[in-house]
């Protein structure tokens, strides 16, 4: 092979244009202009109209869950729910995860305490999260990542034998089960993304599931858009309201979704088959479900097996045109303010620190077909075969 | 008159359907199915594209201003200046405004400190800001009312001479200038509202203007949308992105709104005419401004002259459809947590606790027409006629 073949040399990209990670599942024209026609005639914009009202209806029976509660996105989600838990003092959470999840404490007045994760299936080691457990711990914030899930079963004992409170950031879990159980009836809230990189995407959005009536009351006096119910007594209003037009996509896309799964578990498997013969290249299934969304294709590379970084696989994709992603890096104790604020943390999650350094995220979503995944583990394949023609000259 | 002309005692209401109180100006179904049909096929739904970046550019000639930066509403534009700011301790702004100037506080961590406003132009009252400065203020906030202004100027001078730092809450007040300098350019910042009630409509949405670039870099940063700019170290992110759908909604509304401003001065004008004729009823002018977007009608009703009281004239409104509100109620010193958290204000805020009970707001908007106000006049006239007619009979 020559350098020739590769887009990092200056060849052709595979790729005319980006591929990026992300869902971006979307209608078609037909039904968006209907939807959109609709709000337009009814003039109702926001603010606890008929499409709000109806996609919380449908979330409700699509999750089993008592109460869906549609915000303008999960980080706001997550702040809505440490104030209306009444949380306090400190909260653990992985730091294997997005920013938002800690900055939504920060928010909240709260102080993260960062948690280690599993190095084979990436979710947060329980453990661990038991033996962080004191008195000024108030929470748990459970993280279903990779569209698995974090065993919320034993979290739930754990903090109940405890005496502290549970909820979980589920951005990256909506529509898997857990022993058929849906993802969203776990701790005393979960939050999802319904962002447009999302399976169930309203644009921007996103949404709080609970069967704990007294809660549900106050997150939507937090948002505030009260939906059927009266208002109650809340310490702070979020204004985290979802828009008609938010509704109006997220309803498609929940109506989309068990195609938008089944196309992804499709993609999945083209994947699948085709990783397991590149050395170095550890495809990280989504572990502790009975059913997921399968929208995140996550990669380790094992720099010694692959022969190359990470960081320097990501360039060579990139030039093709791929637009993989290191996801997540750094790891949120590594991130400011934390990094300087909370220095203990820094040796102390070496999981954590070796997944940051060596995951990747692939392309799979509504832009990617069966070819594109031939021809982005055909250039994996020859990368890997051509390790020693990308690595810097004093590497040799 | 007769019992049977009142609405309120079982008449035909005067208007057949709810008149709300909010500017409500939306765009024709031509204007508005091109621009969605434009976003649909950009496939580009949020984070920076092309729509916000002409809306960011737009506002910032409108405004003569360095930067607009747009989100998702003004309570977060709130926080993420009282954050980029590096605000601490307490904040001085007035009683007399919307909860959500109060609780952008509460979500950064800061105490607020309450002033009185002066009875006559319902604006903060300067010399009372200057007493509350102490050595635990760090800033203040000025709040822009009833599209008018809180005389910025002196407070600069205030803030400069005393070393805090002033941002301004101009959720009323977009479009007015003040001694030709348009609202926007005063403080470290100011925040707008393009809630779909306000004269620039977003649906939900709001924006922040600032000269200070690095002010400006920080809060595209905790955006976290950065436009041209590269992202900066923060804290923390608060995720409050203008969507597309919004973006597109507010160009279509920056362009109307020379037109829609002209309508509410016409309007405004007609009830001016009308108000001085009905006894009890004092008519609340912008002040402070050289150019008012007229975007809000407010009255104080004067129990004693009137006849009846505010609360008792809102229900008469109401039987008729009119749907007026008592704006603001209960002054914010009133509301939880501050009533309890901060009893010290509950004796020293007279005007407000004054105001509170006797200001109405009544329609003004797209919503409106000439026949309205004069019908609404009609209504509130014969009120104050037969008021004896509507009080409870142990007060005759």
């Amino acid at each position: 092979m020559k350098k020739t073949s590769f887009a990092f040399f200056g060849a052709t990209p595979s790729f005319e244009k980006p591929l990026p990670v992300g869902q971006l599942y979307f209608p078609s024209w037909e039904r968006y202009s209907a939807a959109f026609e609709g709000i337009f005639k009814r003039q109702f914009y926001t603010n606890n109209g008929p499409l709000l009202d109806e996609l919380e209806e449908k979330l409700q029976g699509f999750l089993e869950v008592k109460h869906a509660i549609c915000v303008s996105n999960a980080t706001f989600g997550l702040m809505m729910v440490a104030d209306a838990m009444g949380l306090s003092g400190k909260v653990i959470l992985p730091a294997f995860t997005f920013v938002a999840s800690a900055h939504s404490l920060s928010w909240s007045g709260l102080e993260p305490v960062f948690c280690d994760v599993n190095l084979d299936t990436h979710q947060m080691d329980i453990n661990q999260v038991a033996a962080l457990i004191d008195e000024d711990v108030s929470a748990i914030m459970g993280v279903n990542l990779w569209g698995g899930a974090c065993n919320p079963k034993a979290l739930s004992e754990l903090a109940s034998s405890k005496g502290v409170q549970l909820y979980f950031d589920s951005a990256h879990a909506f529509g898997c089960t857990v022993d058929a159980v849906p993802v969203g009836n776990f701790g005393r809230a979960e939050v999802f993304s319904f962002h447009a990189t999302k399976i169930l995407n309203a644009t921007e959005g996103g949404c709080i599931s609970t069967n704990d009536d007294d809660l549900a009351a106050r997150l939507r006096s937090i948002r505030p858009t009260y939906g059927k119910e009266s208002p109650v007594t809340i310490a702070r209003v979020a204004n985290a309201r979802m828009s008609e037009a938010q509704a109006a996509i997220a309803l498609m896309s929940l109506e989309d979704f068990p195609a938008n799964q089944k196309n992804n578990a499709n993609l999945y498997r083209l994947y699948e088959e085709q990783l397991e013969t590149i050395p170095g290249l550890k495809l990280i299934r989504p572990t502790g479900v009975s059913f997921s969304n399968s929208q995140y294709l996550v990669c380790q590379v094992n720099e010694r097996e692959f022969g190359l970084s990470r960081d320097l696989l990501i360039d060579i994709l990139k030039a093709e045109n791929v637009i993989a992603r290191r996801y997540f890096y750094p790891g949120l104790h590594r991130t400011i303010p934390y990094d300087s604020a909370l220095p203990q943390y820094l040796d102390r999650l070496p999981n954590t620190d070796s997944l940051c350094t060596a995951c990747i995220q692939l392309p799979i979503g509504a832009l990617v077909l069966a070819e594109d995944i031939e021809c982005i583990c055909d250039i994996l394949r020859r990368a890997q075969e051509c390790a020693a023609m990308f690595r810097p000259r004093h590497e040799k």
